[in-house]
């Protein structure tokens, strides 16, 4: 079995981070490999960096489907060109942010989600509608600490750890959600700070498709999901034509 | 890890096709066992059956608790007692309905159900309300075989099979969820007839349970899903005295 | 006409308060009388005592129906076992949460709830959602009081009545919901001192199923609450076989 | 205790069959009497003649308050001016769409209405979204008959009871609402034929108001329901200057 | 072209404050004119006094159409009697709340409502509900100062301003949407003050009837804004029959 | 005014059919060209496609604030790439399918959605849940015409208008809304034809824009859709680094 976890940024230590928390959890027989796009943004904290997130995404995904890859990870809590990358993949293909709002309504009745910049909790809210019953998100919350400022600040988990506290209490939830993959080496230690099930979405992300690929079930190629109709290209994006 | 499968019925033959479907699936290192609860319905086809299989549910876990069990399956459509099986459980508990919708949401657009009774419909709609996001679940199709008549019966499978395709025509949908734990053994069968991803639960929650204790994610035992508080129990019912 | 209330956990003094809530407000030539089950936890605290005090609760019913009642009250704000004893009887069986907040939504425009415990908080928001619009629940506080405390605690009503006027204030609601069987007691003083309309579901819920037989209007029989399909049970609970 | 039942439209025929169809439901000692306003349609068949029903339902509620009034019913399913109305009225006032819907919930699992002419089905949907839950109101259907029609039509109950089956196969629901004031003589036959609770709002409007009095529950004066601010009224609404 | 601008109270100076926020917007080649009706109130502060605001309403769009009215404006951030006004209108029939809700929308992700009285909120939110998707308004805050108190305050600005800011913080919003008719001519200063968009309903109602009106797109007749059908009207609103 | 249509698709024909649609509404003093992307797709048929073509709107969307442009239509009717382009633009940005459906609701009680191919569906589905209120789409229909096929096939007007019919009959929905950008110039025989408001999302969001425009009402910078912030992009896509 081949899992390959796509980060859709461009910046190689994070690909590394993620790489090593989703090593962490599969199983044997699985081979796992992460890879960085070939262009795009270096974090994602606008629209317009998800947007330019995703050619490079797809270019991955295509590259993967040439590589007999069985199942992808988009390694990105906006979970950016996940329909179009469905699209591209016979097996399939889960967003951070969606498995970790699945694995969070299975251990507990409402979570919240600690992410980066507050510009970006709007595109965790969308999500949330989207993946998740309502009422299941109770709150989302920035900690103002910027994608690439994640790493090696020896302050963060602090922070993480203090904002999770406070919205435990305002929201009542009982889960928390971390709202970047860049976090993902925060939670083991935060679940032993707050007693409470923190989720990060790239572990849970590569346990779900490893799953999926074990249950032989692949993404439904029948309407919305099946391979995109042939047509020209143009431009620089020329080189995307299928 | 120890993973324990509970049949809320008490139908024997159907405790052991789960557990086969389960084990199936299973990763090394992991044992799992299934088992049938020492009181309740045969079958469970109505609100009264659900709600008298639960004791026997209840009990069965406590026990898993005594053994060191460190995550169930609880094997049955209508995903009975679940709230409360987490109450008593340290570690994730996930219905069968649960995990089924679960992997529909991850691998298509929107999905239909393929269960046995008319009568349970309203239960299959209640629980698509409270585990997917508004709108994934179009439909629910009773193909009024009673449980304890799906096994052996060789016409069943063409029956659920014609079912689903009237299903993903009316509804538009793209994955069938298959309605009962009796049809586990159609699963593989039905996938490959209608060409669009089906899904069982049993397989589908036990690889759930599985993922979430890698991740060492356990149920919140914060607020709702603490630990009951003791008290006196009377009558007929005193053995569940905690 | 013949009303029976049952009290679905096994406190008879709770018993008692309840038939004289429900006796006070019943028309002439209603025959009424209050019962506690024969098994089952001594209040409800949790999901696992709910759970486990439907088996008497539905015990009571099935009495009922030999007895020939007219209808019931399901006298706890969980509702316990409500869509399975609508199964098993022919007239209406209305739960105390259930008519609380259809008679809030018909004097106000929001109401909030005052409950006993925190961690049943999510017990009534969930009852809310399948009783109540959109909207129409707007808040529910905890004075974090067990049931069996209520009783006798001359503290209980300030506390109460303290806690509802903060939720009249933050949810900007405009109607008090009790959210035990064993606050019927404080509706009137809370009334009287809150200035807006409490509601005690005991008595609203005696007053509707008094309503609903006298307009001949039954539980249906048309699908979901059909009695119960026969079929062999086992161990302790054989007796509740049909 | 004095019930007043508003009919707001000036159809006098149709008040005497309102005011027997209330009278016979309510218990000893209650006082019911019905009116017809002195202004406005003869029936109520587009946002029109609602609109232009209210003034006249609104003085006759005005007057009732001079008259001593515990409780009003507002006799047209499209339930018009019930916000305001309550702003008038210190007790209860119900419409009977609202009773309806209410008590429709109360014994079955999905209701369908029956209606009079399909422009007003856009209304009869307002109404479920604002009374019911979600999903409780599964369709609406209109027999074509207008309202001032129905009366001494041999016909009608035929094509009400017919569309209703269709109502019940289609929607798959359990419970009949009758959609007009003026249907309320076919309620005890059409249960029959159909073998589901089919709801008059007359009646159960009317045992709701009688209900509420009984309990002391008074239309909140907290917020939005309190009485209206004074101020000029000119030209021909002078007379409805509080 | 010809747009009509109705103010449903009676206060002629609020009608000229009205025309000539409308006017200054439309383009070249519009004959725009606001009218005040010939009875009701003269504000609108409660369910009561809007109620009574239709039949004046009613009747000017009644004599828009005999004028050869292209299309109106309801001025009034209750949106009085919209559905019975389009009923008449051959053309469209906007309201002023339903028209800065729409804008706010399509500048902005989420939008708080400053109004006037407290009593008022519910009916902001009911119209929020009914135009903007689940989620879009976040809040609704009262400055309480009655509708015909706004002119010639001079210190309203700054209440309102104040009361915009303490809403864009604590719902995260980023319009605010003004809601009083009265408050028109705060709109500038206010998008100065805050920096972010504040929608005022009557000057974006007007282009977005005058858009309407160039793009031929009239009030749909087909189904529930059919003209109404036609019969006897009784007393004081006998001039009301069609 | 300087207004700026952005085709998304790269054919220069639609390109062309969109700007005469544009320019036939816009008022006098208004500046309107439209421009085709750089790169991309010659039409956009799938979440593949409509990712792609992001990149050269956006590239547009930054010239075009170079050139001083006023506001933006996006001119396909999957709105790809509107927060995005939000973040870029100081002025508003409105995409036809969000025009389109905002007028719809603004004449009609419901309207059903004629667009292109079955896979399309669901993304029409998912834009009507951000735009309008829940129910007032009530169903989207796919002629199976290819977006490029639409253009010159005399057969084109006859199947879409026999879908809007067959639409109108099954939904119960009194406006017609043309899901593709290429269906432009149909708009005002289908509305003849067909006796309904017929709505083309071109015309209607650039008369949306202009309004706003003459409102000085611009696209919010607080939050969400502030300018992004600058960062390494690499790459192909290096040129859009900001």
């Amino acid at each position: 079995m081949h899992i390959r976890v796509v980060n859709p940024n461009t910046t190689e230590s994070m690909t590394a981070l993620i790489e090593a928390t989703a090593r962490a959890v599969t199983g044997p027989g699985v081979t796992l490999d992460a890879v960085t796009p070939a262009m795009g943004p270096a974090s994602i904290e606008s629209h317009y960096d998800e947007a330019l997130a995703v050619p490079g995404l797809l270019a991955a995904v295509a590259q993967g489907e040439r590589d007999g890859v069985d199942g992808y990870v988009v390694a990105c809590f906006g979970d950016p060109g996940l329909d179009a990358a469905r699209e591209l993949a016979s097996g399939p293909v889960i967003g951070i942010a969606e498995a970790a709002m699945h694995a969070a309504t299975l251990v507990g009745r409402g979570f919240s989600v600690v992410t980066t910049l507050d510009r970006t909790r709007g595109r965790a809210l969308d999500l949330a509608a989207r993946y998740a019953p309502a009422g299941a998100c109770r709150g989302v919350y920035a900690c103002d600490i910027p994608v690439l400022s994640l790493e090696g600040d020896p302050t963060v988990r602090k922070r993480v750890v203090d904002l999770a506290r406070v919205a435990l209490e305002r929201d009542g939830s009982d889960v928390i959600v971390l709202g970047c993959a860049g976090m993902a080496d925060l939670c083991a230690a935060a679940t032993a700070e707050l007693g409470v099930p923190v989720i990060d979405g790239v572990a849970a992300a590569t346990l779900l498709v490893q799953s999926l690929i074990t249950l032989s079930i692949k993404t439904s190629k029948r309407g919305e999901y099946a391979t995109p109709p042939a047509k020209p290209y143009t431009g620089m994006l020329l080189p995307f034509r299928l």
